[in-house]
């Protein structure tokens, strides 16, 4: 069987793999990055997804626009603007515009798919998320990672990377609870890599699936790149994606991008030929929820738990890992994950070691770049377990991590 | 701004566009490939939803797994296997796997990412489905028209194609009730692509959104070109898409292909990178109504229903088209569609001057393999408008077609 070039050596994500080996047993899961599913309200969507249905069938359940339900837009523009992403001006044909994505991966897919040749570079955290590079991958993209600091990208090598390379063309950053690593690009590192973006003229694909997630309420909320780059020079080559998968419910597959009108464009005639568009009834789900619900009273009550979750796994790796294992947590100020660093065994055998024992990890090496390269780090979830899991988790991986 | 040289090109659908025309107006639509939407089945969607969203929230609403929800799944086997789509061997290494796609363009795209390069060829028929071609020239193949006749394509042309051109692919086929022209390939013919298919080795995409919607009970159901592979050689050369778009709901987006394992094995991989899974409330929603609901019998309505405005619309034209004007129309066996042809003026133009005066046709030139082409037929939907609306609209078309 020959596949096209660019699929032939496309494999599947370890995470979702995984997802298949933790759908019928009791494993213990640090795997995945969905919230709490105790959080999901799905009572709320339940009368909502009925009324949708009794009174605006024929919305609901005929094809739509690609570019998405008109009120949701809507309601993804005022959030945005709320949250400065985009500025307050009345819109205008200058102004960016909302492409409604079928999650925040189809909108990370379509940036990919028009801006890049086989054979083109894209620059990447490393490590990050995987989903984004596979999806670089599948268009035959080279991946140039630079190493993550704590504090973010680590500039030096940034600007080493674009100097080197030829046929950049965008710089792929998940800068507030990164994933996988939870932490959080710093204000003068963003200013950077916008300066460097304008440098080297590139694009910036500014992926914020966990943004809202902020636990910690004594670290200052960042402004995201796309507002600092409209502050800076407003040149448009800041591509900014969302999603409401961590804030709402991943399986609902509702994500957008947001970026100048030309972008928008050419990235709404690549979805038409990938889906047509998003299905209505979720659209319309998330929509009725922010009109009806109070969307940020949900997003703080996730956040509450959340911030115990992880105080609480931090807590149980201090305790319980062996002081010897050298291995460290990141401590994140929100998100799901945080990364454990600093190990001495392969991560790719921990986390098989660790599944036999019942316990899900994500071993390290599928987040890098250079998907050969092996390492000791591996991501940890806390979001999702009950506080007695991650007890008995950590303590089941704190016999093997070393 | 420099977009990928697959995408440069790319244009929206002119269908797309006018579904946006249609959004706030009261033109009559013969554009659409939707259902009539009285017969969405809403209510029973409703209690549908609800129930899900009550009984199992954590599933509806978690991340699913790449293939689709295995119920569904289960159905689509159980639907395929009655049809004689598969076989009713039991399961084994060999025999064919399903994947759940966002609806039937998700699996037509698929089969091109995984198995075009840039500047390889598909064979498609002349005209044929616009989301297709512009799915395929997204990859950036080149397109080879072969034309269509009273039942399927010219096959001699076909095998000269096929002869000619280097690289090609597959043979893209929508054999039953096609899009736009509303004819069915024959038997005979049916066997003849498969042989070609065989003699030049390349696949055959075999899109059969429409094969439910027969409704002339004095035609024969033709077995699909899958079933009759597997009878031939079974070389496992046929990729089978199909779709609830047109026999439930098109919003809801659910579709699926059929193809041998390792080809749905990369699928599912490149479906990962373009939107991780479709949405479990959608598929959840088409599970539980065949589960629940007599899906043959909502058929069997729809049918009768689309069978009237058939042949309502073909008694317009007749009577309303003038004589010389020498427009024939295809006389479909089932589908949505019919196709008028043989007119002298350009259909672009006539499509202009149509919404000009309150009805939207789709022009031929769409469905054209080389798009800078020009042509006087143009595409007629029958479904979605009620009795009266087509006199009227058939009325109107008829000062203006020449």
């Amino acid at each position: 069987m020959e596949f096209s070039n660019k699929t032939a050596n496309l494999s599947g994500s370890s995470i979702r793999d995984t997802f298949k080996a933790l759908a019928n047993n009791k494993i213990i899961s640090f795997a995945g990055g969905m919230p709490s599913s105790a959080f999901y309200p799905a009572d709320e969507f339940a009368s909502i997804a009925q009324n949708i249905l009794n009174t605006n069938p024929a919305k609901a359940l005929n094809y739509g626009i690609t570019e998405g339900y008109a009120p949701l837009i809507e309601k993804i523009r005022n959030r945005a603007t709320e949250q400065n992403i985009l500025d307050n001006t009345s819109e205008n044909q200058d102004s960016p515009q909302i492409l409604v994505t079928s999650g925040g991966q189809q909108a990370i897919n379509l940036t990919a798919m028009i801006l890049l040749n086989e054979g083109d570079g894209v620059v990447v955290e490393n490590p990050s998320f995987l989903g984004a590079l596979n999806a670089f991958r599948s268009f035959g993209a080279n991946l140039y990672g630079v190493p993550m600091q704590n504090a973010g990208m680590d500039i030096e090598a940034l600007e080493k990377t674009l100097t080197t390379n030829k046929n950049i063309k965008f710089i792929y950053v998940i800068p507030t609870f990164q994933n996988p690593m939870g932490v959080t690009t710093s204000l003068q590192k963003r200013k950077q890599i916008i300066d460097l973006a304008y440098k080297f003229n590139v694009y910036i694909l500014e992926d914020n699936p966990y943004g809202d997630l902020k636990f910690n309420p004594s670290t200052p909320s960042l402004p995201t790149i796309m507002q600092l780059e409209r502050e800076a020079q407003n040149r448009g080559n800041v591509i900014y994606t969302g999603s409401f998968s961590k804030i709402l419910s991943p399986g609902l597959r509702v994500g957008y991008a947001i970026a100048p009108r030309e972008i928008i464009d050419k990235m709404t005639v690549c979805k038409q030929v990938q889906d047509v568009h998003t299905p209505l009834i979720p659209q319309m789900i998330v929509n009725d929820y922010i009109e009806n619900f109070d969307l940020n009273k949900h997003i703080s009550k996730c956040n509450a738990h959340y911030s115990k979750q992880c105080s609480h796994m931090l807590n149980c790796i201090d305790r319980l890992f062996p002081k010897n294992s050298g291995i460290k947590a990141t401590k994140p100020d929100g998100g799901l994950f945080l990364w454990c660093y600093g190990g001495k065994k392969d991560s790719a055998t921990l986390a098989k070691e660790a599944l036999d024992l019942g316990v899900c990890i994500v071993s390290g090496n599928g987040f890098l770049p250079n998907s050969t390269d092996s390492t000791s780090s591996f991501r940890l979830n806390f979001s999702a377990s009950p506080l007695d899991k991650i007890e008995e988790g950590i303590g089941i991986l704190s016999k093997i991590v070393g």
